[in-house]
């Protein structure tokens, strides 16, 4: 492959010369430049946008950081991310977290060395915010709060923890578990709605129960087996929420052990992914817009990677009920005072 | 951010002597040296990998080409093949083609101007092999054959068809349809399991047929119309063969129409991504390996942007079946005939 190098050679010039000649930036006289260009044509070399992004301190690509690509939500995400940036002109970079810190630290690292022009940060992080900022680069926060300084975008997961619970509540449930509450986690945006399932619930005089997240999704098994611990801890369960692989392990459990959904027990998924309409019965589900939480982070980094100001410091996108056969709420009874959810969270 | 030219400023020295100290390639005079250092310390320029990367032509990027990474295959795929990489500490680049001719030349533009330093080939291709052969730089085809002189990764798809149609016959079977299988669509290694599938069902007296595969993933509902078609189509149909989303969809279709799986109909999928653990009647599939088609596609890749030379051709993956409860063959039935499949195709 014809390098920067050869081109220089070929035309009897310094690397820094080509460069200023593929960048526009800087002065060469004439003749070089001709001499430049001729050795480019003659050795076939692909004007590089590395060589042109380094003179410009541009990569044009953006990283995207999540937890596990292979999770339906974040692959969902990712995919839109990538068109959105592609059709702007950006490259999109994908790292795994899995969780882990130390992956999380290898990244920085890497981005540190590998100039990319811009972060999307979607996974979950317990680095200090401040290792970020080092970075000295755009970033933006995907439902993940990492400073003041950083834009975040998310979905109303206020909203959506209360239209869970509410479903539930109009379905008669009356003893209800959640995966997903724990205590010492990292708070996300999305943890918020937990807290607001369990004021709501509760609030009616419901019972509520918890079952921490596991830390990976690769593992199918801890699926059904979370499941089926929770249908034996908790038989007189009457309703589930989850996200999606929670909630289709639960269904999925319950259908093989003769317990009859939604007669016997009520389920509600959370996040909407494909998963959950190739279910029987369908399942009822609180959907993360996830298309325009991709079209608001791709919007959001090229702008900062421009040099533009970002004045809204938080995009909260709505979400909404996709209501399946898992639960037997219906639309007439459903709540219009959306207004008592800040309330809620302030008790 | 500090750029390599800020450097050389501030050093008082070209880009091109600042990238030389960076590379450690090349003359620079001592002294020299440590003012270009002392001008990275003191501007907290971070080494950068770009920069060192553009005088040695490499970027330390591959670039994994797919069409959709939001498909539960794809997104598994890639997930593992970017944890491969980066344990080699490469970064991995997504490119989703969404089948589309137009994508996949924006993407090779895209490719020829940012020097990636390897390519992994995923996509449904419809461009002349030349195109990648022009890129002049490693590519491996994964499930994809480009040239005789790209390296090939695919799971046994021959084996996989005959296992499917072995399964739908033991089970009874006597009018089947598949998904999948197109006259005049790109001929991929995945499509020899249609053409086996097809010899093997009516090598043994049982009729076989086909609907062509959707081009995109992203529209669920169409996969439910297609289950739905069939269903309309062929009222009479006892075995269905295809993909993990068509396979949920006619599972679905079947479970909401008093049609009972296995009794009634037998369904078998083909990939085995992580819908398939979630369904009920749990999914009897054929598994292909993906973890170690992307070890395998990782290794190649790399192997060849070290320079070395690889001497398999081809690498075929063994796939697998894992017996769910949508098909009522049984281990005791199963042939041992294993080599009959290439006569087969020889026919």
């Amino acid at each position: 492959m014809t390098t920067i190098q050869d081109v220089a050679k070929h035309a009897g010039v310094g690397a820094a010369t080509v460069s200023r000649v593929l960048s526009g930036n800087g002065y060469v006289k004439q003749t070089t430049r001709e001499r430049v260009m001729r050795s480019i044509e003659e050795l076939n070399y692909t004007p590089n946008e590395m060589a042109r992004n380094l003179f410009h301190g541009k990569s044009g690509i953006v990283a995207v950081i999540i937890p596990e690509l292979s999770h339906p939500f974040f692959s969902e995400m990712v995919s839109a991310i990538e068109v959105g940036l592609c059709n702007l002109g950006y490259q999109t970079m994908v790292c795994n977290t899995f969780y882990e810190k130390n992956y999380e630290l290898r990244y920085l690292e890497m981005l540190k060395r590998q100039r990319v022009d811009g972060i999307i940060f979607g996974a979950h992080t317990s680095l200090a915010a401040e290792m970020y900022q080092e970075l000295q680069r755009p970033v933006i926060g995907l439902d993940r709060r990492l400073a003041d300084t950083i834009p975040l975008v998310a979905a109303d997961h206020v909203a959506g923890g209360r239209m869970a619970a509410e479903e539930l509540i109009r379905s008669g449930c009356r003893n209800v578990v959640q995966f997903g509450e724990v205590e010492d986690s990292v708070i996300t945006p999305a943890s918020q709605r937990h807290f607001v399932f369990r004021k709501v619930v509760e609030a009616n005089g419901v019972t509520c129960s918890a079952y921490p997240k596991q830390p990976s999704y690769s593992a199918y098994n801890t699926y059904q087996e979370a499941a089926a611990r929770l249908f034996s801890e908790h038989p007189d369960v009457d309703g589930i929420f989850g996200t999606d692989l929670y909630a289709a392990a639960c269904l999925q459990y319950a259908l093989c052990h003769g317990i009859r959904v939604p007669e016997d027990v009520k389920i509600i998924a959370y996040d909407g992914t494909h998963i959950t309409r190739f279910l029987n019965p369908d399942m009822t589900t609180i959907c993360q817009p996830i298309q325009e939480l991709a079209d608001e982070s791709v919007r959001l980094i090229t702008e900062l990677i421009k040099g533009n100001t970002i004045h809204e410091k938080e995009i909260i996108l709505p979400v909404r009920l996709r209501r399946g056969n898992t639960t037997t709420g219906n639309a007439a009874a459903e709540s219009t005072e959306t207004d008592s959810t800040a309330a809620l969270l302030q008790q």
